[in-house]
Parts: structure tokens; sequence; C-alpha cells
């Protein structure tokens, strides 16, 4: 059974990716050679395993977004770069824990880096890579950067741990749930917003302007990745569809099925998430109930009201190529779904 | 079959911690407010977490170090009482993800806190703390302080990795353990002193003395805690006998042996180490090799061999109550072995 999620506002924009590419091209040629040189060590399986997950086909939409951030406000030296690498680091670094704490297989279709070099490798060539990250944010020198990366760092993990606690319990209100995407994947693209106009020492207002679009811009992102989850294609993903169900997480289309449907379903749903009752039979039944209850497209319905809040966040800043490729990505990320 | 090691030079100083304990007392009381409140969350897994490990009696030798190699070179304000919680958090956040790695059951005599509440608290609590560390880096501002706690952090990662890659390797020589240890303990001995004379604004010559004395005493505290594992007495040290055995790790102790055994003994280490056969009458025949070839008096003579270096990088600094504190550290590292 096929689940559609329904695109109302799909006529607006399907949104690209593409301009942003193209603007960062020169500079993450240089963010590529400098992942390259810093995951480097002469302890083999560092390189081995880090450049497994570095080369496995992420958009880096992350580090571009720093780039982006920091020419925006006419920034001219190369801390950008540096700046951006960190940020892709730090993203790495989570990858590597988060297939160790979620006992993941497959990540963008390949095996996890746990599943070919074990958690050990995992976990402490993550907190290799978070070490090089701190090394070159203090390379580029700005403690007002630094703080914002390191609080973020922070605050990922607590989102993590909060996620964890939460686990498996289906009484989770939308609130709590949107309270862990906020600390888990919004901070990070917060952080790496706001570092561009701080490294170009922009006014307070550009810092909280570039800090609101990340945020936002993270929290529509994971709210679109959790509905793909169940409503998308393996292969087109690079991921496997059913992942978050069979992991027993709870996001935001069970979050809303479960509280809108009857007590026999949620008992379903106990049984499938809480009891580990999720063959594909049960996975399809899933999609079937989220689609009776209208659950995917109203989460990306709630996507699309953070993604207005990211495009009013820019909204007063002078036109630039940069501002225009930063807004397309909003809706490139919400388009996915399609 | 009791392990007596001697201790040729005991007759010349036990050594004490106390000193350093009475020269720090105000500040370490700070450092422990500092401790607790930094670990807190309105996460309530994460303080649970934390203060399981934070409260479970360790010395605090590396912050003390930190304190007093501050206060040695005249330091006034109170970044150094945040750069000693960091480096407290940075050792929690090791300790916590080196359980997870080495699948250890107990630490200092308690459960390990992935016994309690699993592997995936331990890697994400860690986590936390190390972004709480480098957040009060950040606070205290000196960026060398940072590069060098930083620099620590990718090391230390750099260490454990190197430490997995030969794991059960029994012809790993003695210099590359050297190399291993170097990196997962002493760096951040060496980091911890180090930044004492940098935030009190103190000469290259002074940082650099610190740095060598905390790399060189750091070295003397992992090999005598390598004795201690085959040596010592599992109440005394509040930590197993023998469970570097068990978890097959090759400590220098096992490289002496091994190399200095027969063919046959070999084979027995390769048994015990590689394959897993490390029951009780295993341990006590490994220690009474390790008796026969003077290993763990050998490995004590290593440890000792690193203290002198220690105490000579010490010495061309005028006399002062913390010199004299941390030059008894020194002979207190040593001489716990009995």
């Amino acid at each position: 059974m096929g689940v559609v999620v329904s695109l109302d506002d799909k006529k607006n924009s399907t949104g690209s990716v593409q301009p942003l590419i193209d603007l960062t091209k020169a500079d993450m040629a240089r963010v590529n050679e400098l992942i390259l040189s810093k995951a480097g060590s002469d302890v083999e399986m560092i390189p081995e395993v880090a450049n497994h997950l570095i080369s496995s086909g992420g958009k880096r939409l992350r580090p571009m977004i720093t780039l982006a951030a920091a020419r925006m406000f006419g920034y001219e030296g190369d801390g950008h770069v540096k700046l951006a690498t960190s940020v892709e680091f730090m993203h790495t670094a989570t990858l590597l824990h988060d297939d160790v704490v979620d006992e993941s297989d497959l990540r963008r279709g390949k095996s996890t880096a746990r599943m070919i070099w074990g958690n050990q490798a995992s976990v402490l060539v993550g907190d290799f890579l978070l070490g090089q990250a701190f090394k070159m944010m203090v390379d580029v020198g700005s403690l007002e950067a630094l703080d914002v990366l390191a609080t973020s760092a922070s605050v990922i993990a607590e989102g993590e741990v909060m996620q964890l606690a939460a686990a498996k319990n289906l009484e989770t209100t939308e609130d709590e749930y949107l309270a862990v995407i906020k600390a888990k994947t919004a901070a990070l693209f917060s952080a790496a917003a706001e570092v561009g106009p701080i490294i170009a020492s922009s006014s307070r207002t550009d810092r909280q302007a570039l800090r609101s679009y990340g945020l936002n811009l993270g929290l529509a992102f994971q709210l679109v990745d959790d509905a793909l989850d169940y409503g998308g294609n393996a292969k087109d993903l690079g991921k496997n569809t059913g992942d978050d169900f069979r992991e027993g997480k709870i996001t935001l289309p069970v979050v809303l099925t479960y509280r809108r449907g009857t007590a026999e379903e949620r008992l379903f749903w106990k049984q499938a998430l809480e009891n580990g009752a999720n063959d594909d039979k049960a996975l399809e039944k899933a999609k079937g109930l989220m689609t009776r209850y209208g659950a995917l497209s109203d989460t990306i319905q709630r996507a699309r009201h953070f993604g207005g809040i990211a495009r009013d966040a820019l909204a007063p800043l002078d036109q630039s190529p940069q501002k225009d490729a930063l807004l397309e990505v909003i809706d490139f990320c919400i388009s996915r779904v399609n």
C-alpha cells in the first residue's frame, strides 16, 4: 500500500538546493579538502571510519548554510571554511553516536560504521571528530562563534538523552516531541547559520535573524524527515523506509495518529512500538492509519509552519544571492516529501 | 597466590596527595559546586548518570593539578576553577565512553553507568559533559587554554582508537604501548597542568615545565595502574583486580611477560587474552608468570623513570607550596602499588 503525502501548496514552489550549491561551490571545495585533512590520523581506523560516513553522500546542507551566512554579510576571510568544517564534523560525530544509540544497521542505504567497525570505533571516532571540530573553531579565534557551537554541542546531547528517556513512550505530547527535535536537530542548524554573521562581525539583529532561520529550518527539516520515514521510497531516500517504526521511535506522525486513534488502534501502536510487533505487515497497517488520520500531511503542515517562520526571519534582510539561496532551501526541505 | 611488587626505592618517599588536597581545598569546594551545577539538566537522566560517576569517589587529581598549577604562578582570578571543572568533565566523559568501549561492569567497585542506564545513556551523557566542558572553557575566554584542551580531546580519542586497533594483539611492542597511554591518559594530565601557567599568563618556559610534568606524571600513573590490575587488592583499589586480563587488554606487564616467555607460555597468553580462556585459574597463572619475569616490578621501574622526568621538569621553578605538593604527587602515584 502506497502512501501519498498531500502537498496542497506545492504549486507555490518546490524549491531547490542548487542555488546554494552553486553559490558555495568554491568554498565547499575548500571545506571538502579540510574535511579530508582533519579526519586524517596515523591511526588508520580513524580516517577509514570517518570517510565511510563523510563520503556516503550527505548533502552537506549545514556547512553550506554556514558559508552562505558568512558571505551574505560580506565576510572575506577564511574562518568560515573552518567553521563550516567544524559544523560538518559535529554532525558526523552525532551520526556516529546516534547509530550506536539507535542500533541502526543502515544509513543512507549503506551499512553503518558500527556494523563494519563495531560500536566501539563509532563512539571513539565520533569523539575524535568532535575534538577536531573544537580545535578548528579555536583556530578561527572567535569566542562568540565558539560559544554558540559549544552550546549547541551540549544542547544536541541533551536532546538525544531526552529522546532516549521518552523512547517508546506513546504518551509523548507534540510539545515534548518538538522540544526533542529542537535540541537534537534544530540546534545545530541554528548554530551553523548564526556563526555566519558572527564571524562577519555583523549586527545583533543579523545574528538573531540567522539563528531563527536555522532553528526553524531545522525543525521543518526534521519533521519532513519523520514523515518521509513512513511515506518515502527507500531507493530515492537512500534510507530504509520504516526505520523509525522498527526502532520504536516516537515521531510526530506517530504522536498524531496515536492521539487521534481508537482504543483498539492505540493497542496496535503499543504492540508495535513498545513490544516490537513491527513486521512489514504492521508497518503497512501503521501507514494506513497515518493516512486515515491525516498524520503525514499534518506533519508536513507543521513543517510548513516552521518554514514560514524561517522565511520571515530573513525577510528584513537586504536582497542578496545568499538570501535567495537560503530561502530556496526552505522550500526544498519541505518539498522533499514528494 | 599473592603477588608482591618490589619497591626498591620505597625508602626514598611514599609520597602523599594530602598536601595537594590541603592546598586546593577552598578552590576544590568551588569546583565541586560547579560540577554539580554544570552536570544539571531538566532532562533527569543527565544528572543521574553524571552524578553516579562524579560521586563515585575518584580522587579528582586532574582538577587539583590545574588549580595548583594556576596558583603556583600567582593566578588570582576564578577562571582556574572553570578550567579545572572542564578537565574533570572531560575525564568523566572519557570514563563513560571507555566503559562502553571496554564493556566494563564495574568501576571503582560500583556498577558502571552503562550497567544501570545502558550504553546509550553513557554515550550521550558523555557527549553532554564534553559539550559543557567546552562551554566552560569558552567562558574563561583564553584561546590558548582552549587550544591545549581541545587538542587533548582529539589526542585522547586518537589514543583510545589506537588501543582498540591494537586490542588483543600480543605482538604490541613497548613503544607502541607507550604511544597509546601517552595519548589516552597522559595527554589530559599534561593539558590539566599546562592550562595553569597559561591562565596565569606565565612564561613559555613555565608552560613547558608544567606540560612536561603532567605528561610524565600521566605516564607513570597509567603504568602503575596497569601493574595494580595484576598486583593489587580489589577492596583497596575499589576496582576488580584482573579486569584488564578478563577484557583481554594488552598492558605493559603483559607485553613484558609475553616477550620474555617461552613459546609455550606465549601460547598460554594467546589463549587467555585473544581467545578468552581467562578464568581465575588462568589469572593466577598470569600473575605467576609476571612475577617470574619481573614484569610488575619492571613496569613500576618504568613508571619511576617517567616520575623522575616529571620531577626534573619542575626542578628549575622557584620553591612554592604548590611545587612541593605536585612533587609529592609523583611519589604518591608510584607508591600506590603497595
